[in-house]
């Protein structure tokens, strides 16, 4: 997969493009990661990006041109996702990190401080992704977890060290607690279940952890997953208790 | 504001934390931002972090006394909140940023593939704080997103360039689009009304297009604001047209 970011900012993605799995997955040649500054594909010779809104107001806007420029000079006639990272656009949730991973180029817009001139959003992109109902200063961290959660998906990218992962989302229910050595640190001990031998017992014991914390903390997963005969009735249990 | 992360891949924050709004709020001396190796902490001469999961099962577990050891080291006796980024913990949103901005000093746990020993969770961590349903291959990014949205609530640290922004999640509606120069950018033109210079007209056409954005996009937000007589008249007519 080829993925290009467009951004003012280009410096802040150099330390987590260089790090663990993300850098792995380059050294594998299973993902390239390109960053490029806006500012380059300005015509302006002060390589101005941004210009005052039409109708007043304060603040600058991101001008139509540079981002035109810039994914036309990447794509080459290519039709590639061109995803702007934006607070109004489309919750990202694990489906569509699954949806973008079945793709060969991405590329990926972030705008910083500015709002973006209408055109863009209207006639250049063809997704926009928020990550959640707050304000960041950039669309440059967004871009960055939507990176990471597409590029760990590709095929040959997570070793055994990751791979493992009980996905919370895609199991459908929150993961069990997990306890390592000591059995006893500083009085607080690890459940007996599981140094027991006993794999039935420690499997359901998990499984139950796992019904729990999810009726606990995210009710309206439980809503989305056929659960079995054994779960269902460990489930009346703990709403009678409630 | 003093800010510490406990990481496995400190490196990954240095982007990040170098740039823009987070390098000046630095420089201003408004925040500090320190990021530990949590494998500092550990007292194996392997500096080994992470063991088996009691109970069997693939995977690794992050140990407790690394963890408890860098988080008293730092805290060195003061209680001040202790953030463990995980999918599990409560949806990170402006109303959470807001609370946290509050703090004199707040400490952050990111995992990395690993579980943790849920005594890290139980007897360690004040607030578990998830940024979506998404599965990312560890917490740093998590973090400084969290990072980002508090910092720049800080007082002093925006300045005019990015205070105006029209913060979606606090007025309550979405944006008006914006647009600037040039008026016609092959051939997708300004709306005539924002080169009208009727400022009456521009800020009425900005009001409703904020209104039909939220409308269409996240009518969930509508819920929660108070809409004056006029806006409520063109919220009934957009509801009408549908």
């Amino acid at each position: 997969m080829n993925i290009h970011v467009l951004s003012l900012f280009p410096d802040m993605f150099t330390g987590v493009f260089g790090s663990s799995i993300l850098k792995k997955a380059q050294e594998k040649e299973l993902v390239t990661l390109n960053v490029s500054d806006i500012r380059e594909f300005s015509d302006n010779k002060h390589k101005q990006v941004d210009d005052y809104p039409y109708g007043g107001g304060a603040g600058m806007v991101l001008k139509p041109e540079p981002m035109f420029q810039a994914v036309e000079q990447i794509t080459q006639g290519r039709k590639p996702r061109i995803i702007l990272m934006c607070p109004q656009g489309e919750r990202f949730t694990q489906k569509k990190a699954e949806e973008l991973a079945q793709e060969d180029e991405l590329i990926f817009l972030c705008g910083h401080y500015e709002g973006y001139d209408e055109r863009i959003r209207e006639f250049l992109v063809t997704d926009e992704i928020s990550i959640g109902d707050f304000v960041l200063t950039g669309g440059e961290l967004p871009a960055m977890t939507v990176i990471d959660a597409v590029v760990r998906l590709l095929p040959g990218v997570l070793g055994q060290e990751a791979s493992h992962i009980h996905d919370s989302f895609s199991t459908g229910l929150l993961e069990h607690p997990h306890y390592t050595r000591p059995a006893d640190f500083r009085g607080m001990k690890v459940p007996e279940v599981l140094t027991s031998g006993n794999h039935g017992k420690i499997e359901e014991w998990r499984e139950e952890q796992s019904i729990k914390r999810t009726f606990e903390r995210r009710p309206d997963l439980l809503e989305h997953i056929e659960l079995n005969k054994r779960q269902l009735s460990y489930l009346e249990k703990l709403k009678n208790e409630k």
